[in-house]
């Protein structure tokens, strides 16, 4: 099944079913929302799987991912780790950061209240800030009780998503040297239009891992198409952990952190903050910067036959307004 | 205006009016939430405040604190500072941290989906874990708009209230050295049963800071009656911090962080962990363990000629059921 959100003056949106191919669209019945769906997916979900089969015979209208919200687009919980081990390697090595303490997956929790939509300008404070992306996917579940295992939360997968988790570098290394985390360096996240369940992704879906590369482009030029698999810890973990102290709620969202992988030289990045340290690794200095106002980024995951998936990210970055308060 | 959430069922809970003595108290009409009402602050708050007369002559019906839901059950985002210098500096000494960064406020952003009420039992999961109250003040506001100046913020600032962080010493410092902040040793808080506007503080609501003392009792003996005044940055600041890269949603809660002062040989703690520090550097290792399954932790504060002001959080710790997944 295939979900996406469409805009209704609401902050929660419509929710609608999706063609396999993401050409077409209906409103969902029976779930409003897509937190409505997932606070009671049990019972709401196999309706709603009879309800998309039409679609792929033609039912429906014509769906244009560049015009659909966040899948979710607000969420009580969102979670990001940063589970590529190589990406992790090459900021501690360049930054002079402690290595992970073993065993432990790195995760912070983020700016949940928004996610912005495929196709949102990105507003933001200030170029000076060192604004990037990080593609990454994601993963949103229902409620997870607090104490449960990595096989227990596995059950609780319910839709794979893909994100983009913007970041301000400038700011990033003086918030994490306070161990308090991020709050001025992670502004609000993107969402692809498109969250599917994970029987979507065929045997892409792996150890409740994502088998399948990230296209990433930065103002049209190619900048990476990095595998999801290599995660150290698999979403189920992820999920685990978290779980440790909390009962996760239903609609929580975690994400794998930048997706990222050992032959980075050939594959390339998923961020620019990777880049440019396998630029002073290489050359002793970055030479790459950061996006100015007026870039774009594009992000997409597909089947590895080209069926589309999630549909793209496509966004650009403006200069946030200064609006009396 | 004082106001409480009683159970409905629902997540969000009913929003009730409540007298100033906490005795009577009726259902709010025009916003069925709390979550309601900040999102239409200035269209609804002068209803309520009309609604809530009767209740000084006698009206409504009695209200028992300790049935209350926390009077934000779920919020859309959480964010907690470090604002008193004196729990900072201890920490620092003790734990070999490294100062924070001047000028900057310290922050984090934690579990937002469930404020735990304030008789509720409270379900961890391990004793070793080191478990440990954090008294605390806390701001919740309506939408500021990204870029917000700490003047403009401070209009925002629509209820006073106050807060347990419930905090996992063992993990905290093993999270911490992440940079990533913290998961695990930061499960769900708790709210007092009352929620209020800042001139219910009168003259104690002075610079954005909550000019009164917080009394904490942990199974009946005091433990800390620290002055919640002397923040290195007011309420107003720490919104403005906040919002330099973000809109903050209607309904953000903004935490104070530990309530401490210079004086705490005198006032106490309002957490074990900085009693614990004291010890070590007084006598050279900490005395006090910290909490047991079957503990209660009391905190209260009024306004100094007596009155009730937030109502008290007076809460069990147990240990948390292993529930199937």
């Amino acid at each position: 099944m295939k979900l996406a959100t469409l805009p209704d003056g609401t902050p929660d949106g419509r929710l609608h079913l999706v063609s396999r191919d993401l050409a077409r669209s209906a409103p969902a019945q029976g779930a409003l929302t897509l937190q409505a769906l997932l606070a009671d997916w049990d019972g709401l979900a196999p309706v709603l799987a009879r309800q998309a089969e039409p679609l792929e015979a033609g039912g429906g209208a014509p769906f244009d991912p560049a015009t659909a919200m966040a899948p979710l687009p607000r969420a009580w919980q969102w979670l990001d780790a940063s589970a590529f081990d190589s990406h992790g390697a090459l900021m501690q090595k360049v930054f002079g950061l402690d290595p992970n303490p073993p065993g432990r997956p790195l995760m912070y929790q983020g700016l949940s209240d928004r996610f912005l939509g495929p196709a949102e300008d990105v507003p933001l404070p200030s170029e000076a800030d060192g604004i990037d992306f990080e593609g990454e996917f994601g993963v949103i579940c229902d409620t997870v009780p607090m104490g449960a295992t990595a096989a227990e939360a596995r059950a609780h997968i319910r839709l794979v998503v893909q994100i983009n988790d913007w970041s301000l570098r400038s700011l990033a290394p003086i918030e994490m040297k306070t161990g308090f985390g991020w709050i001025q360096a992670k502004p609000a996240c993107s969402m692809a239009p498109v969250a599917v369940t994970p029987d979507e992704l065929g045997g892409a879906w792996r150890d409740a891992r994502v088998d399948l590369p990230l296209h990433v482009a930065w103002n049209g030029s190619r900048f990476g198409a990095a595998e999801g698999y290599p995660m150290r810890y698999g979403f189920d973990a992820l999920l685990a952990h978290a779980a440790y102290s909390r009962a996760l709620v239903a609609g929580t969202v975690l994400g794998s952190g930048t997706v990222s992988n050992e032959d980075y030289r050939t594959v390339g990045s998923s961020c620019i903050a990777e880049r440019r340290a396998i630029e002073m690794l290489e050359h002793g200095a970055a030479q790459t910067g950061y996006m100015r106002f007026g870039d774009r980024v594009r992000m997409e995951c597909r089947l590895r036959d080209g069926t589309p998936l999630f549909g793209a990210i496509d966004q650009r970055v403006i200069p946030a307004a200064r609006r009396p308060a």
